[in-house]
This record gives structure tokens, C-alpha cells and sequence, in this order.
């Protein structure tokens, strides 16, 4: 039984990878900081050299990525996306342990970065190991892209992707891995939604006023209040024309597969303090609406004083950040297209549209063979049915690998858990999920070595 | 002539009176931070009893009222109310001379207080010098009640002024004194707006969220936004129901006292940076607006994220703090009862409103004696027709007076100039125009003994 040999090889090297895990952790490397990331990008670079994969730095302007790559039996080839850089650890004093340190405390790794991300490619890479020391080889060749910008919105892997589609071309491609439901449930993430962020600003006079001239100057708060009230109803319909055209509704399996996805509903509105769903859902409709609804979101808007009391001031400047969660097919430069438009046709051409973010929706179907085969290593790890979700509520930059190397990607379970804490203090990995992460990622290789490339 | 002897006395005791302004200037007396209160109090106090006033502390339990009080030869008895708090002197390091030096520059006093206020009601008092000497008495009972919190919005004064009824009871009030505008010409103003400030505050979650729950987890910027929307058109009205009922629009006299306020408008739209004035009113009707609209202003509106770049946030709280200038006979607790039932009815009950200021909105008929001396007195004076605002867009607590003593006040053209940069660093007095409001004040008294009492 080959599960069993991968089990049994990860249960016999557990202090090996711990010790490997806790190494990169233990290695700081804040991209936005510019602390540690060459050091941190040598040591990734060297562990995988030391398995046999030819490694390369590729680089776009920004922090290199660690490229590598090792031939397997087969014809297919897997491309793993992941990150090595982190979050700042800030605030420090919260933190139980100190986040560099990888301590562990009651079979619980604590660490930045331990769960977002390092803990994912150190998985597949453990998981590398386990397949050569069973099978003496790998069953496909495997290409790591490990970026050192995620932390900072992944700025210019695009750019690294696309210089490098040739070295990057392979037949199957892997997000970073996930983590366990609130109820430890393996999630399986099939997508993600896509994300236009902007910045709209409005101006009045040149600087701030006594508010005794609201009757004569025009004030740019109310007018960004009204050109916002144009863009979303009371019922959460966002009312920008032609946002919803290219909006795929949920097919019939998605519709399956959501029935199969416990949605704690009465717990998230404890839990957030919340009477009711945007426009009264509950239920399956309310899991559909959460994962497959566009969304226009103000995200934070400000203008004039907010300081304690009163301040009879008419502001000069009002700005309002939104984002945006698009689904498939919502392009984020269409989109952004339509609300300039939109606007512009309200007769508010002079308020000002700052794009400062912008990822398309990518979504890869149930029944794809890389679907499948990371579903299937969950059951067989798990011995449950994992949670399969059609697409995730969050965004991220899979639809690089999309539009540059027509890959669709799906996040396996991956090693963390539902209280992970990524970017805040006390981030963990549990050690018996790591080790779970370790032997998913082992069957995946083996189950797409058997699987016949698409 | 009087007038010559007016004038006469003032240019002889010059020197007398810039050291005794001086004297009270270099007095700190900053009500915010209770920084010489007492000393100033003791000061201002002092310097009327020496002129045979007989004086009192009132205090409603914040920082005293210095009263005074002094019998003149007719039955006619004129309240003046002034203040001797200053605002806070910072930022220190953009003084051209100490904030409480009181430095003469080329004919100028630098100082904090100098012409908001204590110049308005030292004038008065050296207006009382020269009375007596040229007259050996005055011409009417003056009364002066001078104030210490008129810094932080008079908390105390509507109860200082119903305790004391009795005592202050007058047949004619003057507001605060005011100053020349950019043309050096003379400004009395007879009335002033009211002011709402309230702050409306909408909550969501129990905490930030993520904004990928932005499509089930009700967001309570959105909710804000659409009930301000409700508030104001895009053409600047008011749309609270009932908002206008109590307005009183401005009479034929008014409209022709308006021909006659000087309204730099190229000047005021360059100055402001903008285009258009909000409806796109030009000429006497942008001054009209001005001065006898009502407003509705966002002095304030926050939310989420406000930082550098994007933050993908889901805000649980967004506020926005508003002040409307009411005209006569808009009422400020009405305005509240009006706005709350329209957030009532409008489905908003849950948005809390918190009451942050209130002032009655006053007017003094162009017509009436207090009115008629102000504005003779000026003409006297500065050998011109004086600027008459009928009613003022600022906000200030002349409703106190009317209310509890049915008292209708008028400012008199005071002691400053267009650039006396009250609450700013550098704040002063042109001294010329200091004698003058010694002048003014004299012939104001002078006058009101002359007038029958209405």
C-alpha cells in the first residue's frame, strides 16, 4: 500500500521536518521590509538543490522568486506556487512566543510565516522526499515558484511569469495550500475571486473652510456621497451598468458541491455580531451569495475631522477606497472600464479613479483532473470527504498562471488550521497537520503521475 | 462738536490705552487648558471697578463671567458682552513675536486674544473713559458681562444669563465687536446664523472584517451613505422634510441692505480655488444664498482605512459628523426632531444621532434703535456708510441673550481688520483701528442715551 509507505516515512523523518520547517521560519524575511529575503531565498534554494532540482533566481525588479525543478518518470509536469515571504511581525508583545523563534508549545508550531506560507512549500517539498526515498524517483517532473512579494500583493510576478512561460510551462498547477474548516474538514479551493481595488477622491476648494461657506462653496463630501450612492442599492446590488453581464452563475455540480460545504451560518452571525445576511439570505443561499456574488465594497472613506467633538470645518478632499470581488468571467480592467464610465455619464467626471489593485477571478471545474486528483489525495490522507469550495470568497494571484501558461490552478488542504492567524500575532501550523500537508502533497504528485495530462 | 472731543480724548490718551490693552493681552487666559484664568479674570475685573463699576463674579461651575455694572444719567441701560478667554497659542514656532507679548510692529499688536476678544471690550471700556472725562458721567447704565469659555462654545453662559436675569436686564445689547473687511470698510452685523452639530453613527459587525465576507455581512458604510443620501441633493436643498418651514426669507429691506455689502465674488472664488458657487448663483443672489441659506454639511465622514494603498477591509463602524446653519426662525432641538424622524421613517432607526452643539439662530431688524445707533455711530466714526450684514453665516451664542432676556444684540465693527487671524498664529490689532473702536463705543453709548428705549 503506498499510502501506508508514505504515512509510515513521514511518521519516521516527523523530527527531520520539524527541524527543516523550523529552520525557514526561524530565517525572517519581510518583503516589506526588506529584511532577510536574500538569505531567506539562498536557504529555500539550497533545500531544494540538496533533493536534486536545478534552481534559478528569477527576477522582475522586485525580490527574486526561487525557481527550481526536478524531471519525473512521467510526461506530466506539476507546477507548485508558493511564497517565502512574510508579514511583519508587529505588534510584538502580543506574540506568546518570539515570532522568529518556531517555538513549539503542545504540538503547535509558532512562527510568522509558519502557516502563510513557508509551512506549504516546506510540505510539498518534505512530500518530495518521502516519493524519492519509496519510489527512488518522482512520478512527474515538479517546477517550484516560490515569490518573495505575495505579502505586497505579488507586484511583479506577472512579469516573471510571463518572461518565463517557457521554463514555467507544465500541465498541472497547485496554489499555495489551505487549510482545515472550523470543524478540522481537509477544504479543497477550486478558485478564487478577483479583486478591482480603487481609490476615488473629489475636491472642492483648495483647502479647508470655515463651514459658514456650505451655503455658497460646493462641498466634495456630499458630492462623493451622491456618486457613490449611485454604485450599490440598499439590497446589495451593485448598480454600475453591465456589472453583472459576464457574471457565470454557479452550475448544477457547483450547486452539489456547495450542499457539501458546512456553512456554520448561525455561528458567523454570533460570531460577527450580525442579525442578518446581506439582503435576508440564509442558508444555501446565503453560502451561494457568499461565494459566487461580485461584491462592491467601501473598504474606508474619509473626509474633514473625525477627532473628538465638533469641528465646523467644510472639507476641501473627500476619497473613498473600494474593493471590488469579482467572479468569473468579471475582468478587472473591464470593470474598472464600466464604474469610470459610470461615472463620468453621471456627470461626475471630475472625481478622480485610482486603480491600486486589480486580480482577475480564476475558477478551475470540479471534474478537472487536477480537481480531482488533489480531492482524491484528501480522501485518501483524510479518510473523509474533503470540503470542496467552487470558489473561495478571497482573491489572489492564480489568474498569473491562468493568462500566462493557461494553467487553472486548485489549493490543496495544505497544513493550516481554521485558527492559523495569518498576519496577526501568535501564527501557528499544528504538527499533525503539517505532517497530513506532508502526505497530501505525496499523493498528489503520485495520483497526477497516473492521471492522463488534459 | 462731541465727536471731535470723542477723538480728541482718544488720540491724547493713546499711549494709555495701547498699555493698558497690552497689559491684559500679555494676561494668558487660555479656558481650554486653564491656564491664567483666575489672573485674567482678577485683571479685567480690577480695571473696571477702577472706573467706578461695581463688579461680580458669575459662574455657573465652569470659569467665571467678570459682570460689571455702572449708572448713567438716562433710563437706558446697554448690556456688552464680550469674552476674555483665548484659544491656545500653538503653533509657537510660527509666531513672528511671543504669543503674549503683545509686540508693536509698524503700528500693530501681535498678540493671542488681542482681536478675539479682549481688544472688543477693552475698547469699550477706554469708550467709558471718555465719557467720563468729557462728560463726568455716561449717558446710560452700562452693564458689561464678559465671559471665560466663549473658547469652547459657552458651555455655562445660557445658564450664567437665567440666573442672573434679573441683574442683566437691559434695554439694548451689544454682541462682541467685529472688524473691517478686506476693503477697510466697517462691518456691523445684526444677526447671526444657528448651528446643529450632530453626529450620526451607523454599526455593523462586532469588528473589522475581512472584505470577503463583504457579500453576507451587511455593511454599515453603504447604510450611512444611502441615509446621507437622503439628506441633500446634488443642487445643495435640504431634503429633511419640514427643513425650510421655519425660514424666514429675507425682506425688501434686507435684499437692500445685501446691494450694499461689498461681495468680492472673483475674488472669494480665486481665494477658494473653485468655479462655481454650489447651484451655480452669481452676483447678489450667491450673496443672498450666503447669508440667508440654511446648510446641511458634512464637517466630517469616516470609515475603515484611510492609510497609504489598499486594505481589503470590511469597516464595522462609519460616522459622520454634520453641522446645519440654521437662519431665523429655524430651531436647533426642531431640526434634530426633524432629522430624526426622517431617519426614523426612512427605515434608519438604527443609526444613533448624538446632539454635539446647539445655537439659536438670531436677528436684529435693520430698523431697531440698537441697530440705528451701531450703524450711525459708524458712519460718525470712519466718515463712511458702513457694511450692514443683516444676519452673519457664522455661529455664535447671541440666541442666549434673546431667549432668556429678550435681548436682540448687534455687533459693532470692532477693533480688527480682514487678516486678524483669530484661533492662527500671529493674531493682532492695527492700532489705528483700535482708537476708532474706542470711538465707535463712545458714540454707540452716546447715542442709546439720546434714543428712546423700544
Amino acid at each position: 500500500m503506498p499510502e501506508a509507505g508514505i504515512k509510515g516515512y513521514v511518521e519516521a523523518n516527523r523530527d527531520r521536518f520539524i527541524a527543516e520547517l523550523r529552520e525557514v521560519v526561524q530565517q525572517p524575511s519581510i518583503s516589506s521590509q526588506n529584511v532577510g529575503m536574500e538569505e531567506c531565498a539562498r536557504l529555500v534554494r539550497g533545500m531544494l538543490e540538496k533533493r536534486g532540482f536545478q534552481t534559478r533566481l528569477l527576477s522582475a525588479g522586485g525580490h527574486p522568486a526561487v525557481y527550481a525543478e526536478r524531471p519525473g518518470t512521467s510526461a506530466t509536469t506539476v507546477l507548485c506556487y508558493g511564497h517565502y515571504d512574510v508579514q511583519p511581525p508587529e505588534p510584538l508583545e502580543e506574540w506568546i512566543a518570539p515570532p522568529f523563534a518556531a517555538e513549539i508549545r503542545e504540538g503547535t508550531i509558532y512562527g510568522r510565516g509558519v502557516s502563510d506560507h513557508k509551512g506549504s512549500f516546506m510540505a510539498r517539498i518534505h512530500g518530495v522526499d518521502a516519493l524519492l526515498a519509496l519510489d527512488g524517483e518522482l512520478p512527474v517532473t515538479i517546477k517550484f515558484l516560490i515569490e518573495g512579494e505575495e505579502e505586497g500583493g505579488s507586484p511583479t510576478l506577472p512579469e516573471i511569469v510571463r518572461q518565463n512561460a517557457d521554463l514555467l510551462k507544465s500541465d498541472y498547477a497547485l496554489y499555495a495550500g489551505g487549510s482545515k474548516d472550523e470543524n478540522d474538514r481537509p477544504v479543497v479551493r477550486c478558485g478564487q475571486k478577483g479583486l478591482l481595488y480603487v481609490e476615488l477622491t473629489c475636491t472642492g476648494a483648495e483647502r479647508d473652510l470655515h463651514s459658514r461657506h456650505a451655503s455658497v462653496v460646493p462641498s466634495p463630501v456630499w458630492r462623493l456621497i451622491h456618486a457613490l450612492g449611485t454604485l450599490r442599492d440598499a439590497q446589495g446590488q451593485v448598480t454600475i451598468p453591465g456589472f453583472y453581464d459576464d457574471v457565470i452563475p454557479p452550475s448544477p455540480e457547483d450547486m452539489e458541491a456547495l450542499r457539501n460545504v458546512p456553512f456554520a451560518e448561525a455561528k458567523m452571525k454570533a460570531n460577527f455580531g450580525i442579525a442578518e445576511f446581506v439582503g435576508g439570505v440564509r442558508g444555501l443561499e446565503a453560502l451561494k451569495q457568499f461565494l459566487f456574488n461580485p461584491t462592491c465594497n467601501v473598504a474606508g472613506i474619509t473626509a474633514g475631522y473625525s477627532g473628538k467633538g465638533a469641528k465646523t470645518v467644510l472639507p476641501c478632499r473627500a476619497s473613498a477606497k473600494m474593493d471590488l470581488r469579482l467572479v468569473p468571467e468579471q475582468m478587472p480592467q473591464d470593470i474598472a472600464g464600466k464604474l469610470r464610465r459610470h461615472l463620468d455619464a453621471g456627470g461626475y467626471g471630475d472625481i478622480t479613479m485610482q486603480i491600486l489593485g486589480s486580480l482577475e477571478p480564476t475558477r478551475t471545474p470540479l471534474n478537472a483532473p487536477i480537481s480531482r486528483a488533489v480531492i482524491e489525495a484528501s480522501r485518501r490522507v483524510y479518510d473523509q470527504e474533503p470540503v470542496v469550495v467552487p470558489i473561495w470568497a478571497g482573491s489572489g494571484p492564480r489568474y498569473v498562471f491562468k493568462r500566462y501558461l493557461g494553467l487553472s490552478m486548485v489549493a490543496d488542504p495544505g497544513v493550516g488550521h481554521c485558527d492559523g492567524r495569518h498576519h496577526a500575532p501568535n501564527e501557528s501550523v499544528r504538527i499533525a497537520d503539517y505532517l497530513q500537508g506532508v502526505e497530501v502533497a505525496a499523493e498528489v504528485f503520485r495520483l497526477l503521475g497516473a492521471a492522463t495530462p488534459a
